[in-house]
């Protein structure tokens, strides 16, 4: 990673999420990133080339010479920056399962799929190979900012947060802590281990000094962990202040199997919901990322707002594994921080833009389901979710996830394809499936994007300033 | 297109679908396509380059020199030829609008939408771009037949017809017939109007004498249609023993205007249903192409079994326009054979890959609407619906979707991508999201291309022989 990076100036449209349900398009504007931050320091409207070099640049105090300013300006109006994506939850350890699941649901897909893959990544060159392949792929899809589960393993786990440092992915980084439900040959030994260890990777991340890659308390979930362990690694979330992450209420049979595993008597709950079991084990916090959170009750929905948990939307891996229809807009409504999660590998997809294209579309299963149209998401609310959302969900809020003066250069340049008038695509430029033939607002090409969009169209990608990522 | 073509041959491993649940794999394989006919004239097992020459072109008669034989063999174990894909429902006119539809359903759609779009076709250069482009994208995915909904324009619908000759692509070319329900700027005249310009587009295609592009009689939809006019195409399908193509049920609300615009006393049917207005028509014939089926009762499913008539499954546009969820199991389980549409641009996505994966997803939310594990689809069963099924759907059942000999070759090269130990893709490979770590079955790897392929897959796209599309 290059040390020694320039000053920046970006021109063209930008267009980022100002509410749920509202974006904002900037055209012919200005961004300027600092070199020593990454920060945005100044967002200029009505600003080309020339008045950037000769208005912005001095303005900013910065010298203009060739060395200290690297300027990309783009007036295309098939091209425009976005805020990268936010994945808030993905099991980086799974990628190489990505679309096997055949017919199976949660339970027997975790047997049958799941545990042997993870435990195989204990074997270090395999785990490099899987890691590295799911950073590259998820950056290339414009994911700035991963919330990743990686395995039991410390060694391994500690590779991927390397690897994320490397090559500039933001990210939480979390060894997986399971003492039941899985197999023989994928399980720590007792919650002590199961502490110590991911107090071994917590202190591995935080030995080097840096805040782009952060260590997540990573309980797998309620049924694979022992009471005494979700109760230590509360403890540990409150003394340490870290984030933690889980699942919860994904499936029906898991639901059942909580309840059979956590009886009150156990938790000490005053009832037996899946949410009060991480509640009376003190990790029901405002750092909490619940993932799917699909069959949730009024009490508990209600409870995790009380709590300012967050709730991370996985829409294709809960179509994919027949697990249910989450009703976001219902979780909205009770002021719960939502984001977008592509749960690989029980969502098939790197892409938080295939999430988002997924959540307008399950929103309207739920719609159609029960005859409420105001359960439909919007173009524009799922983009909030995939950025300014998820920045909440991970708590990087006012960090990343829009562009505002202070905020960090987490962007993409997004490239549509343009159609000439023979019906061929322009010359040299690969706009994937997205066709735009001009007569276009810019509202309806950003629809297209969200409904064709792919990583073809993501030509660039930025991490608190530094480049990523690009398509060649 | 050179009429000059070489008898060829194709040597590596062919996956088809031999039923509904079954693909078959047939691995280090030669497939012989005659150039006269473009048909298989033989499938060598345990054949290679060596034994092809030596052994498989002798055998058929056929000079060994390279002027006479082309062969392409690849030996690559993430490489497969599969049939060629098809759409048995798309509207070509509409292709721009792909993923433009916010939050409308069908009726408010058609008139914000769609209306306006086919109505501004009439000008034969848009019309000319907008074919031109269709065609070759939907080629790029795979897509050997498609069968066409054009506009109410005859000059416009004849060029489709010439495009999709010059270009190769095997297609059904409808011009949509409706006398009602659209706007005065976007109707035929009449009944009688309708009908003539249907006639004369169909001898347009017969004309060229040639059986790839033939005419399919379009009634848009019945309430886009007077009883006349349902009745006179009825009467001319019976005489020219043409295909037919229209919607049914797609829609609540269009259910309940075709009863407020089809009573009994009406059409003399024996009910109020859907399906008895077409049949009412003489239009429910083995011929006849039906779009979607979202609501159908028991009894309209019995009637559609009984008449033979087929069914074109479009799960993307069912979700995206927040029609429904189509029971395909269920209609299946009726005996009705039942196909994929993309239905551009209710549905957004070109790619009959995308309508087999969502054809699985949605079956997961008819299952976890109705708590019935039987309605799940496979990943096999939504290959079949977009190869065999389809064929069958567009009365080319035997002539295109498989490898058998006799059968025409209409057939794509599939390759996926491979991923290095460094985590990199191989050099000069482009296996778009499709990453093959070495370990997958091909039951695995055929799962991982219907979740994450798209057109990179899709390296070479050949119709009755002749190769129609390749990717640079």
């Amino acid at each position: 990673m290059s040390t020694s990076r320039k000053n920046q100036i970006f021109i063209g449209t930008f267009i980022h999420s100002t509410t749920l349900t509202t974006l904002e398009y900037l055209h012919n504007t200005a961004i300027a990133v600092s070199a020593s931050t990454g920060k945005i320091i100044a967002i200029e409207p009505e600003c080309d080339l020339h008045k950037a070099k000769t208005i912005l640049v001095p303005k900013l105090g910065w010298d203009s010479g060739p060395t200290s300013v690297e300027i990309l300006s783009t007036q295309k109006d098939y091209q425009f920056f976005f805020p990268g994506f936010i994945d808030t939850h993905l099991h980086a350890s799974q990628y190489p399962n990505v679309g096997i699941f055949g017919n199976s649901t949660l339970l027997d897909w975790l047997n049958t799929y799941t545990f042997p893959l993870e435990a195989s990544l204990s074997d270090i060159s395999k785990a490099k190979r899987v890691y590295s392949r799911v950073i590259k792929k998820t950056l290339s899809h414009g994911t700035t900012t991963a919330a990743y589960y990686a395995t039991i393993d410390v060694t391994a786990t500690n590779l991927l947060a390397e690897l994320c440092l490397e090559r500039g992915q933001r990210a939480l980084i979390g060894r997986v802590c399971m003492d039941q439900l899985g197999p023989e040959y994928y399980l720590d030994e007792s919650p002590e281990e199961s502490l110590s260890k991911t107090k071994e990777c917590v202190d591995f991340i935080r030995e080097k000094k840096q805040d782009l890659v952060r260590p997540v308390i990573t309980p797998r979930f309620a049924p694979a962990c022992s009471f005494d362990l979700l109760k230590k690694l509360g403890d540990l979330a409150k003394e340490t202040d870290l984030p933690i992450q889980t699942h919860i209420s994904e499936n029906k049979n898991e639901i059942l199997l909580v309840k059979e595993l956590f009886p009150m008597e156990k938790t000490g709950a005053k009832d037996d919901s899946y949410a009060s079991v991480y509640d009376a084990a003190g990790l029901l916090t405002e750092k909490m990322i619940l993932a799917h959170g699909v069959h949730l009750t009024e009490f508990e929905a209600d409870l995790i707002a009380e709590r300012k948990s967050k709730v991370s939307h996985c829409p294709c891996s809960n179509s994919a594994i027949t697990s249910g229809a989450a009703k976001v807009r219902w979780l909205l409504g009770k002021g719960i921080v939502v984001g977008l999660g592509t749960d690989m590998s029980g969502g098939y997809s790197p892409s938080v833009l295939e999430a988002a294209r997924h959540a307008v579309l399950v929103s309207r299963h739920v719609a159609m389901g029960g005859d409420d149209e105001v359960a439909k998401l919007s173009v524009e609310e799922v983009l909030y979710l995939g950025t300014k959302g998820g920045a909440g969900v991970v708590g990087l809020e006012g960090t990343v996830g829009g562009f505002e003066v202070g905020m960090e250069w987490d962007a993409q340049l997004i490239g549509l394809g343009r159609v000439e008038d023979g019906g061929e695509e322009e010359e040299g430029e690969d706009g994937g499936n997205v066709d735009v033939f001009g007569w276009e607002s810019w509202q309806e090409k950003i629809a297209k994007w969200v409904y064709n969009g792919d990583d073809r169209n993501t030509k660039k990608v930025w991490v608190r300033g530094r480049l990523v990522h690009e398509r060649k």
